[in-house]
């Protein structure tokens, strides 16, 4: 079968690789129908992520029909049509027993990084019955591709860690793929105020296309004081980091109001400062997350009731053969104005 | 009157003053009869607290008896024996009404800080009916002055903060008297453990009288080696930061497992590293307070019910002439062994 | 003034009434310019509250402009337009401090029901402070007479007591204006369906119009069965009853699923049948609760922000003249298909 | 093996089956060494729970070692030494998502019930990697018995549903074996009063030496009097409910304050009257459910840890050919003074 392939730092390859084959009892094997690229994976070509070792097939998300199951699978069987998360769940250890699957001891987040992924033909899925999730007949099976990583991540660390409430004012910072995914699930608590920052225009545009109630550029470097104007010098409810580096978690800690909380979705590469100093004392809480996908059972309901369009996040549509020009695409999103991609295989 | 007065950086005197009088019609005048000194006025006179003007008298603690009531007091009448919360609050601003009397926008910590406080004979103390708490009759009201301040601050900013659980394994790095409240009220909800971590063994040996479970002197650099012993490798569920310092906070950014949270007490001066490289996909939450003393009520009755001891936290007695010998005392607490000190008036 | 009087059983009058003055310092008198008619009013003009006696004046929603203050009131002055909380909070009892303003043990519903009330002129509003709210120039003041009572009803008591969530099943079991402030309010959690039953095809029409996914009508008895259909046998997860008889509470206890909600808005004259012979293993919760009103700041801001419209639920207008033909015309809502009426004064 | 079978309504028999064999690979054979009698196996020796049939095997709860296991458990192995719980979760299905195992749609309470139980020298114990839990080398196996069941259901329905938090007034009405279990895990949240109620002096007795602050005995008819004297004419913040009849439900709406919680643990076999004309402004919670058995970890810790001791609750042991003699001896409980009672195989 055909499989994109980390190869070295900077380096990818479109191979021929064997179809996977039934490992443990617990298995499946998918045929993998769309799929599409994460920011982490081009974390991975950059030679960023020590876990991913080269010669690994890439990808944690996508969507495709079940060929083969172990022995152990009962929810699934050949020939259905299933949402592959981008977490894999062994759902009885310590962690997965308190709902986070990110950190199960048999699992995690191991899909195209510690194990062959799904940017390829067909893909190898551990702990079947728990990380596979049947999609309804005649659902938008491209859509649903969002609800493998991109959604449940804006969701779970971007607004249910940030405790958005109705009415409350929000501010995202980072109008990137996740960014807007916080956005758009945001929307399902009813928050009076959406407040978008970013540097790209381009972006910010398609926020508000999204439903931002208001859009910061912050080249400037005055967005504190753009949403201290917009807050009545109050600052924010909840601040949505979705970035990953130091200055975009520093504006966080300046525009957050007492009570408030910073929900961090960003991956940061370096330590950052906090400033206890002048947090000690404002009630605020900070809280990070690596998507742990339980809520796409929820997301699925609410991309069949018509509250959710995750459409809106895809911009190009690709082959598995044209894979390359996926990830140029992709990777230069502020040319190419690239959300998400699809790639069908 | 006599009043402890905040002459200039280091430099405090016993003076006499004007019997304080209701400005507003919410004050009330509490003739204070026992207060106490906190580490907060420690560092007032030290000059790190720049709110606090010199000229001011000192104190945020203490019981007494009311002397005088504004027109519209009316929870409270001349002769009530009452407690003085360190917080003051409106009860009515946005900030109150969300129970975050801290943030009261008419109020919040102002007695010995923008206004004159408890080390005095008498003081004024603004909105009276939401900030002074009846003492029932018979209780030990030396006792209760644990509940001005120190109590509560453990128990909202560390235990509550924390999301202390049964069976949870707590760490509270700092045995000093906040630590101490932390620990005592950490055990309303059943720990399994609760690890104690300071410099100074005669306040670890203290703590394992008021429950910790094991004792870390931190003095040799590995206490995170040793909590990671303790707990088998996985670190805490909760940990309790209740000294202020950049090594401390670190501390429990290494220690804490992942789902856990980080509760600071500590008062901090500079801000501090957050190692978001390894903490971002580690779903922890870390969360400041300035005691909301919203829990008051409860503890009294948990006081009521003996379920909690305020007396152990009281380790010398003074009256208020002899109140520099008082924060001598308190100031040299690794040599004198002091924890809380009762000033009488 | 003029002002509508409970006379006896089954009579009012519109009489002359000498202005209102401050009693408590914390009393203002309160213009009246809008107020409207509750289904709780009709209960006390056919006797069934034995606390409002004859003699009263009616009502206990309203906006208006402040007349007077009492000495004691800090957060308003003569010309401020407010909105008139249904329930008065002293703020400082045991209650208020919970946020249970509907328990106040100086106040609670007691406009228009144990002192006279706003269906006047004027009207005295004790404990102005809380239980006024700032009306921002510019506002809709028609619509906001909604947030004096049906709307935080219907959100307190239903919504936020039914533990709607995103991707939720949800029933409303009457369409009367309650149970449309419910379905109003209940959309602001993003559930994935709304099923609203009544006996009304014009209302249920209405609440289609309002955002119900699905509309029972109830009068085949077959209500049961039909919400069964809708939901694959499986149930609703949050059931809100707002109606108040015995049948509708009984459907509630049927329709609900393990671990769902029943919130009562229904103000129950008598008993009703709980079936714990079939509920007691099914992880259920049954919620009631009095309005508190304390969600009024919040739903400003959704009517600020635009995601709710309050101006949906007015459907005929009147002035105080009239109001005994808006007392006919919302008593005969099957036929003149009112949901709330506005009397201007 | 010998085993204990249900024969006909009110007759049971110890006789010889065939030991049971895997059937479903997620199956593990358990030696049974330790069990015990639930008042639930009374119920269906009279006849009263028709899902289970005459020939079945009895019991859902103890301890044992593992003989064999499936080939798709991975948990556990022959010789490791496990409890069981009462309930049976695949850990898969839409409810065990949720942590509500009692309703796993392949599991749930089936030990005993609808598949044999544990009253035998073997059990087959379905999806045994979630229904099985790893017992700690040197711990007292009988004590654990307490785990199977009884504790968490006390703990579960009873405390948690309860929302018993520190400084809160409890009342538990009904004081057996699972009265007496809320009553030792309640204090695990350090509540400031505990009122026990029962009709038996005996067992009210017990519970004061388990805690109980206040004993109630209801036998002359004035429990509701005798609460409302005990807390000021409050009520109580939750009333657990311990017994299963009409007026025991009855009482606890009686008893409960404003804001308070019903906590039913009954099993009901008749429905009861709900006095909403009374309860529907009292913002009370009524909160039902089958223990999930989702506590036993914790409660392991707390076992532990020395804050519970399961053993208390032990009255009487017996041998597996005894165990007429025990069903006797626990069916008399009045008489005989058992709580729980011991059956070793």
């Amino acid at each position: 079968m055909k499989a994109l392939i980390y190869k070295a730092k900077g380096a990818t390859a479109l191979e021929d690789r064997p179809k996977p084959e039934i490992i443990d009892p617990t298995d499946a094997i998918v045929k993998v129908t769309r799929t599409t690229i994460c920011g982490t994976d081009l974390h991975i070509v950059k030679g960023d992520v020590p876990t991913c070792e080269p010669g690994r097939i890439l990808g944690h998300e996508g969507v495709g029909v079940v060929d083969a199951v172990g022995p152990a699978v009962t929810a699934f069987k050949p020939g259905d049509h299933v949402l592959i998360s981008c977490v894999s769940a062994c759902g009885k250890c310590v962690y997965c027993r308190k709902l986070m699957y990110s950190h199960c001891v048999h699992g995690g987040w191991i899909l195209g990084n510690t194990i062959d992924g799904t940017q390829a033909e067909y893909v190898r899925t551990p702990h079947a019955d728990m990380s596979l999730y049947p999609i309804p007949e005649g659902a938008d099976e491209e859509a649903l591709v969002m609800l493998s990583d991109i959604l449940p991540t804006g969701f779970e660390c971007g607004v249910l860690n940030g405790k958005v409430d109705p009415g409350d004012v929000v501010a995202i910072v980072g109008a990137g793929p996740v960014g807007l995914a916080a956005l758009l699930t945001a929307r399902l608590y009813s928050p009076a105020e959406i407040i978008m920052i970013d540097l790209d225009d381009n972006r910010l545009e398609v926020a508000k296309t999204f439903g931002a109630t208001s859009a910061v550029n912050s080249s400037d470097g005055k967005a504190f004081e753009a949403v201290m104007a917009l807050t009545g010098g109050r600052g924010v409810d909840a601040a949505i980091e979705a970035v990953g580096i130091p200055p975009t978690f520093e504006l966080c800690q300046r525009i957050i109001a007492p009570g408030g909380t910073i929900a961090n979705i960003g991956v940061h590469g370096t330590k950052v400062d906090l400033h206890l100093e002048s947090l000690w004392d404002r009630n605020i809480t900070i809280a990070t997350r690596l998507v742990d996908t339980v809520t796409i059972p929820m997301l699925f309901k609410t991309v069949g009731a018509g509250t959710i369009d995750p459409q809106r996040l895809i911009t190009h549509r690709f082959t598995l053969d044209q894979i390359a020009d996926a990830y140029d695409t992709f990777g230069r999103a502020a040319e190419t104005k690239a959300l998400k991609v699809i790639i069908s295989t």
